[in-house]
């Protein structure tokens, strides 16, 4: 149980320990599913767009009427009439006829084209065309974004700004989506206290309980912050329990020194229905997480140093609030930005060492700058490394430093 | 009036005509600060820690008095007591003297150091010490986290979970933030129906007033939808007019048509105390961009195109939404995935090309390999290109297309 794993074996351990747990479903209007999950594939009812439609502002032709036609020899049309945005044209196309149409106009029955007014020419009842058209030259064919039956969103997929727009433009104004993750949140250890609270000597505030409320919640989790508990086994005990009904997740935070980790410890393992499944990961923050499980339902400890606190979310509660809530646990593209780091590093090796950088450098009237990482001054155990940080890359653990001027990738807060 | 300005131009016009525009001002507790922007700096008002803890369970020393110690000679220091989490120490350390101290505990007055457990053994009443402590070692200092008067938060910052974690430690429950822009979305177009309603031919369902609003979310807004309205002057302006109270920016999206774009110009440059500044940016997909300013409000008139609208937001609307809320315009680092382009790309030069593209390939057990890009086939008018999209990049004006092989940076939807 003292084994300190690697990493990617402790996120291995609890992703197999899930057995694909999904949080319950729930059915949301259009207008609040950002970054939510369908769970569901949407398949498109008809056609988008329904009807053939001009990109530009001009004439609707048959592009074979228009072949040869040049600023010398025009074609010339007979002007059959206006198309109105947003109503059928006034009939079809016919042989040698031409229809005004509006950008975003329906195109006439018999019209593959449509010419631009620049290349054109009003001459009384007469279009002059001073160019070729090709055939669906400025329009958009009818199913051309989507065809009756293609998947539209997928199953598991995260919805961003465009896809409520090609839901509501199928007129889908509600998904059914994964509700958000419950997370219960408490906070542990003799020393701390309420924010609202003033220390006495040897206490400090919950920072904690609201550090990772707040990343709950970026995570499009809804944490439920319990407040403080005892790192008195009964009493942790009874708060853990009563939480259950109302939680997909629990966090218990605090407890750094040996004495109130075991306690920890042995809470988690004599819950009913599972028990810890590690104790340590190889990491620097965040070295003492405790992961365990309970009637199927997972429960981290974390450790009371917010900055060891914040890692072990990042690389472990993250992944299964993605998981439950119909994602893949990590995303298949991940964004960065590149830049070089100012100073030697040297890192312990033989575990991940995760550190946080200040950025400087802009890029300048389009001039790209590479831009400068620094690390910030200070113990793993200090939060200003967090506040002050802007992000932070990654020493693996088969590494033992990392050279001036190296190219980093860092990961933004 | 109709000269088409570069994006860069366009920026900087609309970003000037807002003489430093702030939305007002409101008071929003820890819990919900995520995203949100401090008005004013917070300084730290107390030491943080506020008193000098350990960081690892051991004893507390005099470091002075473990100089020498070996495993051979331990230096023999007198136990002194427990020190209690959450406590003050049982009095001050003399020379010769150690105190049993847990990870998070008080250090006593008299101690600059704490030797870990490993290293050290209690014998009756005297603690073997194996090894010399250097000074501040395993310790964190009073204030090492933050100096009263420190600077913790500078004004104009967005709210971390870290920070809300310091602002906790600090006692800091409730911050004064700038309040979310309220955006009026309306859209018009005589062939827009709401997504509600079962198209007649000629017909489309409203795409960009949810599309939009989603966006606005998405920056730090708040969305206001306001359905859709004919692009009939004097409708366009009593519509208008009547969401200024409520609205710190206005967004008209649709009248892609020379006539009804026309109208929205008319409208704008006509409402009192202002006028159309700019028509026209040399960008693809996105043209044609209104922008206009009354009573000190900036109004958009965006395409009634969805994919030209959202581009148009991430440039022009979205910096507005960042400078009001009190952040800079854009942001200092914007995070990317660098990707290696799978086909030979033209672009007509003259204006940039916003290139939609699928990424795929993925890192794969540690070894680092290239993502793919592979744009999105369908023109700029399909939301289709969006949605299947992971993300997308940018041809500079003043390059005419792009070799395949080549790596460009993908920004993510």
């Amino acid at each position: 149980m003292l084994t300190v794993l690697t990493v990617k074996e402790a996120q291995q351990r609890i992703l197999s320990s899930l057995n694909g747990k999904r949080t319950d479903m729930e059915i949301v209007p259009a207008m609040n599913l950002l970054g939510r999950v369908a769970v569901e594939e949407i398949v498109a009812t008809e056609m988008v767009p329904s009807f053939a439609r001009s990109t530009m502002d001009g004439f609707a032709v048959r592009s074979t009427d228009t072949f040869g036609a040049s600023e010398s020899i025009p074609a010339l049309l007979t002007l059959k009439g206006n198309i109105l945005m947003g109503k059928e044209p006034p009939g079809n196309l016919e042989p040698g006829e031409a229809m005004a149409i509006p950008t975003g106009g329906m195109l006439p029955p018999g019209s593959d084209s449509v010419v631009m007014v620049e290349y054109s020419e009003v001459l009384g009842n007469q279009v002059a065309v001073y160019r070729p058209a090709a055939p669906l030259e400025n329009i958009i064919r009818i199913g051309d974004d989507f065809q009756q039956g293609d998947t539209v969103i997928p199953a598991g997929h995260v919805i961003r700004s465009q896809d409520i727009g090609i839901l509501s433009a199928l007129g889908h104004l509600q998904l059914k989506v994964y509700a958000r993750p419950r997370v219960s949140i408490f906070s542990t250890g003799d020393e701390i206290i309420s924010p609202a609270e003033q220390p006495k000597p040897g206490q400090i505030r919950d920072i904690n309980g609201f550090a990772l409320s707040a990343q709950v919640l970026e995570g499009g989790g809804d944490p439920q912050y319990r407040g403080i508990i005892a790192d008195e086994k009964e009493e942790l005990r009874s708060g853990l329990l009563a939480s259950f009904d109302d939680a997909d997740i629990i966090i218990i935070s605090g407890g750094s020194s040996v004495g109130t980790r075991d306690v920890a410890v042995k809470v988690i393992d004599e819950l009913p229905g599972g028990g810890v499944l590690f104790h340590g990961v190889s990491m620097r923050p965040g070295k003492p997480v405790i992961y365990g499980i309970s009637g199927g339902k997972p429960i981290f400890g974390l450790s009371g140093n917010p900055v060891s606190a914040m890692f072990s979310f990042i690389l472990f509660v993250r992944p299964v609030l993605r998981l439950i809530q119909g994602l893949p646990a990590f995303p298949a593209f991940v964004p960065y930005v590149e830049a070089c780091l100012e100073t030697n590093l040297s890192s312990p090796g033989g575990r991940e060492d995760y550190v946080r950088v200040m950025l400087s450098g802009e890029e300048s009237s389009g001039k790209e700058i590479l831009l400068r990482a620094r690390p910030v001054f200070g113990g793993p155990g200090l939060l200003s490394t967090m506040v002050k940080g802007d992000g932070y890359f990654v020493i693996p653990r088969d590494q033992e430093g990392i050279p001036e001027g190296s190219k980093v990738k860092v990961f933004l807060f």
